[in-house]
């Protein structure tokens, strides 16, 4: 099990090991390389210029994929995972602001486990699913509820500049199986769940996703939030975490 | 105004140059160089092994833009475009086949204008959008009706692999405001439309977009369908054709 930041330099992108809360350099990327030695403390987290975890190439997101969250939209749970986008374009990193555009109306975090993929999974089966997963992390499924509502499609309401933080870290070979998932809005705790609790579970996504789309590496599936979802306006700082993983935290502004 | 054409060769993929129904050499890529003098002689279209245009990082879609093609849906044309984003992952080149899975019900051809995006953009203007663009193609925004309607959102039902042909090639300098755009199924005129009669043009969508999701170079557009979408089956040859780019033609397989 290792815990891997990405953080800028003056030279690009590197990432670095995190170990009892303090960042080690590390000469790797997480697709291509295995996690070696901890090399040079860096700092801790909020130290380091921190970088969303990867790039993705697509974000599959899972909608109503918690039935007391379905229930808190007055929204039937499917019988099949529902499926839609968000852009790269959104993702942000640990402590960069989320911006609300002016005359958005209500937004909303999400609190969501992410599953990063680690190789090319297309027609995989349930049982074989989690041998493609790289890691997973943290991720705030940041949607305009208003826009949500008028549009029918999702693409503008959840597709924002800064509406899809991910981060702090990437943990491999944690087990999604049952994790507590939280959001916390300036120290308050408004979502509480737990993968447990999920309709359709990481294998389950896995197989059905990558039978409909080829899932590269690097491609990012956002496995649904759970009960308890809350506005949020500038000023505020909403904390997404996910047991095992650690804490994502975004202050919120008016976007300039 | 040039056309340029991706093919894959045993060195990697390269990008010629159509004239007069024949593609030429050229050592450039369309996101950095501008198109120069043609090189020797490669062959035709249908010749070379075709390459989509460019693999976009993300493909933004409009629903419901024309509005002949909303009331074939019993759908209201929206007062704002609806957006919503189709996979990386369905992308095909010009004459690769669609391949529909098993089980999948009725499937649609749906004719599009595609714009290629060439620089980054963020808040643009209507009035300056069109710099943005670094030409244009044709698209088929292949749809599985019966899951659009079950899922209510469209990840699955536009996100299959091969559900996105692109090409044949990108058109620079194309005014988008006046094209015919056609469907032609197995020989038959299915759709025979117009960008006139877009609801929202090519300038107000590209601001419209940029305003809520930076567009980056190799980004597409997919700007919506005219009327007259109809099934298609396996052994079935579709053409999307756009007035000034060419015939986008793929076989239609199902998937095995």
């Amino acid at each position: 099990m290792a815990l891997i930041a990405a953080y800028a330099t003056p030279a690009g992108p590197r990432y670095g090991l995190l170990v009892d809360g303090v960042v080690y350099e590390w000469g790797g990327h997480p697709l291509t390389d295995q996690p070696g030695a901890p090399g040079q403390a860096l700092g801790t987290l909020d130290e380091l210029s921190l970088l969303p975890p990867l790039m993705p190439g697509k974000l599959v997101c899972v909608g109503r994929n918690y039935a007391a969250h379905a229930a808190e939209h007055q929204a039937a749970v499917p019988d099949e995972p529902m499926l839609f986008l968000k852009p790269p374009s959104a993702v942000i990193a640990h402590r960069a602001p989320i911006g609300l555009p002016a005359n958005v109306g209500r937004v909303d975090h999400e609190a969501e486990l992410a599953v990063i993929i680690g190789r090319r999974a297309r027609h995989v089966r349930r049982e074989d699913a989690l041998d493609y997963v790289l890691g997973y992390t943290c991720a705030n499924d940041v949607s305009a509820r208003d826009y949500q509502k008028k549009d029918g499609q999702w693409g503008r309401a959840k597709g924002f500049d800064t509406f899809c933080p991910l981060g702090p870290v990437i943990a491999t070979d944690l087990d999604p199986a049952r994790l507590a998932v939280r959001a916390v809005l300036n120290g308050e705790l408004r979502q509480n769940g737990n993968t447990a609790d999920m309709v359709f579970d990481v294998p389950f996504l896995i197989a059905f996703i990558s039978a409909i789309m080829t899932l590269e590496p690097g491609d990012v599936i956002l496995t649904g939030t759970p009960e308890g979802v809350s506005p949020i306006a500038p000023g505020d700082v909403v904390a997404i975490e996910v047991e095992g993983i650690g804490a994502l935290r975004n202050p919120v502004v008016a976007q300039g």
